[in-house]
């Protein structure tokens, strides 16, 4: 895969697109100076593009279990190891446990280029980090000594246990049962899809497992936390036995299991009852994190797709009049509008993930009166974060697929893995139907719509600074987002918002990537004479968005306020006549 | 797998929506009446239903290759010879030959139900299909009398040697060579992506293969057609070799071979250099049989995730209010969102397809005066066809995975193999890229837009029988496709053209495919006494497409205007910076 971390990108999305430098100003992230930020950066720039790009194409021959073990493929060990020892596990814990603090808006940088080099391994380090927030959050002090650390270290790695087959996005459904036993519990049930559930990276696993205590409230209130470790303290296994791995579309490398917990030892994080909410505490970034997953497939499959287009001869090339052939397919017109979009997407979703990981951090590190606006922010965009940079994920690689023509059928070219692999980030840690639901339900009614108000004036401030075709095209956009929200905000029945949650959740996601990308714009151009060669591809790609793309939000919002009368048109019985 | 074969839904497309009466008023289709079609249709269902859709998901299990012979799937083979024996081959084919002589219009039904049930062993038909079309056309008496009756009676197999490793979507780039040898010829070279280029459901496979002649012209001006079976006359082997079996991201089933013709023998088709020529006469079938492939997998995925939805109870479902909750996910507002747009889009792709066939069969069975204008329909909508349907497959089996949530990722449910073995069809028989320039370039400009203009008439005249909501609908999409009409006529520089080739592709796809909803939307409101439920189906089914989905040719008109400014903004360096 010839991948190299778009670092001039990335520094340049930080910047000037979602605007991080107000991150360095607080107290708590004080330490993130753009040396420091250009340090972390290139240190997993050269990692990602020299030792874990390597392991992508390999790894699709899949995780296997042997004898009751995950086997990882070959090189998983040896990436994995890299990664710990570069202490990237620990990137945004508190430094007090070991880790380094860095804001999350940092290691979202990380998590992209880790993603875009194999997304299969770096799915382990992904768990570790939502472990490490639970129980820096919500566990004992014995605990956090015993588990945290080595988890920030990197010696043992972290899994989050909460599907089984009743429970899905109905996480309230759980049966798992969790029985007091001393000073801990006995843990037993079945949880499926567990990524990295079981694996030789490491020397022990640590299960995060909701389970419900006897006499626990039925429904999500009844739902407990626990720990529970694959090796008990004294090296003797603790009844986690890995039933199988799911036979996957894509994810190969990354062993999706069904756990077996037959009274295994754990113990209590959070207070009773309110494992939900703990886990809750991390859905936020994990969610973000899922939607950086689809971001870095998108680049990855855009250098992909470019390097092909730009090597591959077919064809007598037919460049408008007066432009240069290099005799390649790149020089034919569709297939340079299929890059362009590629690259266009690709900026739309890192410039959303950078901005709500930013507003994530501000929501802690911000002056105490502004941190609810921020937290409000963050929680708002999230849902945006996760659909849209994993839509943006799935429809980036299906182009680069096309890109390839024949070639992008046949697995050796890596284009189809890239499309198989990004698939199922639509689907986990929240379907992107329950990230739609979430926005028109609890995001947009959390405080009477004035978050999706304060998207919308940015829009218009925006707007505001300039007056070129490419502002005109933002303004659009703005005024089918202004109708979608008041006509969502009108809505008493949930059924008629959710009818159109949707297109509103593309709607907002493309104002705010449309308003983003056009402050990109304003500064590249402030900025050209320094690097001629970048600012005008960044000119150029943004504008390629806005006149291009942008107006997508057009007919999503005219789907959005259309209710869902012609949803239940029919009867289920009807819909199979 | 849950497919049904929907012949309610077929026959009312063919009778209302794509309203093909007019076939069999024709001499040549006289025989095809109401009740011939619904026998053939019948029995089409019954071998979909029960005999060929329990292959599609063991078949994924894939045709090995084994000491240089193609082994295919459990099952295959006697699914193939279920297909023989009923005289499927030769649906279309001259009934002095021994076909049934039937439209391209029922044998586009027939394919999609085929496509449908199990797409991986449809292509074999489809391919032998095409060769009976080719040998009809072009071959000799001789040659016609050995092999096109066994081709159609399905003793034998064909297949389509186009490609190889440097010439693609540029056929004329082909090398492989043709030596006369008395009346004959010896073939040497190597194909690639030749679909079921080998295999054991035949005693014999009959090649048709493009070749250069010595001291032929260069390009595709020297390039001849010959027919080379796999076995000659006295059951000796005739040089063909299997090399090597693809390994594709789906269509396992179907084995996508690279053959070398080592001397191997075989007859001229048609004139010396005139192969390219002989191919045409059947591309447009081909293009229309590809885009039948994607409805066909769009119906299939329809059906199945209907199925599922139905089924799968998870989290308290809000329905709107008065509607009837049954527990199961699809009273979720978004799930039926889903399934309305996959209902939807399945039945606007049937429209455009089995309106581009009966377009081709009355280019032959029209009225002498009539058949130009005909055959400039069929010209014009193939591209549509091929490229709208495929995208149609795409996008709904797609949609298809996320009603299955986690599942969908799973390959045990078939939603996830829908996803993978439909891709190819946006690839092959001309990328739909390819389908796009052809649009823009040939079929825009053979007529002066004359067909494009008759397109939108057809629309305006639809326009003027109602003043419902779902007419306004179609009016918005009329609007924007004529406008789009307008600016790509005023291009000279085909370059402009070609960078909204695609957009503009989808304007008119959506066009037609509105134009022919609304007609149908009108015929069951006519029909709706008869059958209360289905009627209520078309109707809610169509006006879905029309408020929902159509506007989407809004947002592509704005991109299809832009021309290609942005697409060349960047060189290929200043791309990759």
């Amino acid at each position: 895969m010839p991948y190299t971390a778009p670092l001039k990108d990335i520094r340049f999305c930080l910047d000037h697109v979602a605007d991080t430098g107000c991150l360095a100003e607080t107290e708590l992230f004080a330490e993130a100076t753009p040396e420091t930020v250009d340090a972390v950066l290139g240190e997993m720039g050269k990692l990602a593009t020299e030792t874990l790009a390597p392991l992508q194409r390999p790894g699709d021959a899949g995780s296997k279990l042997e004898n009751g073990r995950v086997r990882t493929p070959d090189g998983y060990k040896q990436g994995y190891e890299a990664l710990a020892e570069g202490g990237w596990m620990g990137l945004a814990a508190e430094a007090e446990m070991g880790g380094m603090g860095l804001p999350l808006t940092i290691q979202t940088a990380v998590n992209e280029m880790q993603a875009s080099a194999c997304l299969s391994l770096s799915l382990c380090p992904l768990m570790t980090q939502g472990s490490i927030e639970a129980l820096t959050a919500h566990a004992s002090g014995a605990l956090q000594e015993k588990y945290l650390t080595r988890l920030i270290s990197g010696e043992w790695a972290g899994t989050m246990n909460l599907t089984e087959p009743q429970a899905g996005s109905d996480v309230g459904a759980l049966k798992t049962k969790a029985e007091p036993d001393g000073d801990a519990y006995r843990i037993s049930g079945q949880k499926i899809y567990i990524s990295w559930g079981d694996h030789d990276l490491t020397d022990n696993i640590v299960h995060l497992v909701l389970a419900r205590l006897p006499d626990a409230p039925s429904g999500s209130k009844g739902i407990s936390l626990f720990l529970v470790p694959k090796y008990l303290e004294d090296g003797s296994e603790n009844g986690v036995k890995t039933v199988s791995l799911e036979h996957k579309m894509g994810l190969h490398g990354s062993p999706t299991c069904v756990l077996a917990y037959e009274g295994s030892k754990g113990w209590l994080v959070g207070e009773e009852n309110r494992g939900l909410a703990c886990m809750f505490t991390m859905m936020n970034n994990a969610r973000l994190g899922v939607g950086v997953e689809g971001l870095g497939v998108a680049e990855a499959a855009t250098q992909h797709a470019l390097a092909y287009a730009a090597d591959r001869v077919q064809g007598k090339t037919s460049p408008p009049e007066g432009g240069t052939a290099t005799g390649a397919i790149i020089d034919h017109p569709d297939v340079r509008r299929m890059l362009m979009e590629m690259k266009a997407r690709t900026e739309a979703a890192r410039a959303i993930c950078y901005d709500t990981a930013k507003a994530l951090d501000m929501a802690r590190a911000a002056p105490e009166g502004d941190r609810k606006a921020w937290a409000a922010r963050g929680a708002f965009l999230t849902p945006l974060a996760k659909a849209y940079g994993t839509y943006t994920g799935m429809e980036v690689s299906e182009i680069g697929v096309q890109v390839h023509g024949g070639m992008g059928f046949i697995e050796e070219t890596g284009a189809a893995q890239f499309y198989r692999d990004v698939r199922v980030t639509a689907i986990y840690e929240g379907t992107n139907g329950i990230q739609a639901a979430d926005l028109v339900g609890r995001k947009l009614s959390m405080d009477g719509g004035e978050t999706a108000r304060s998207i919308l004036n940015e829009a218009e401030a925006e707007i505001a600074t300039a007056q070129t075709p490419m502002t005109r095209n933002l303004a659009a956009v703005h005024e089918a987002a202004e109708d979608a929200t008041q006509w969502m905000l009108a809505q008493n029945d949930m059924a008629e918002r959710l009818a159109g949650s949707n297109a509103y959740l593309m709607v907002m996601s493309t104002l705010h990537a449309a308003t983003l990308l056009h402050r990109g714009l304003r500064a590249a151009e402030a900025h050209m004479a320094d690097d001629p060669d970048f600012y005008l591809a960044k000119i150029a790609v943004a504008s390629y968005y806005l006149a291009h793309i942008a107006p997508e939000a057009i007919s999503y919002a005219i789907s959005a306020k259309l209710g869902s009368s012609l949803h239940y048109a029919l009867t289920p019985e009807q819909m199979a006549v």
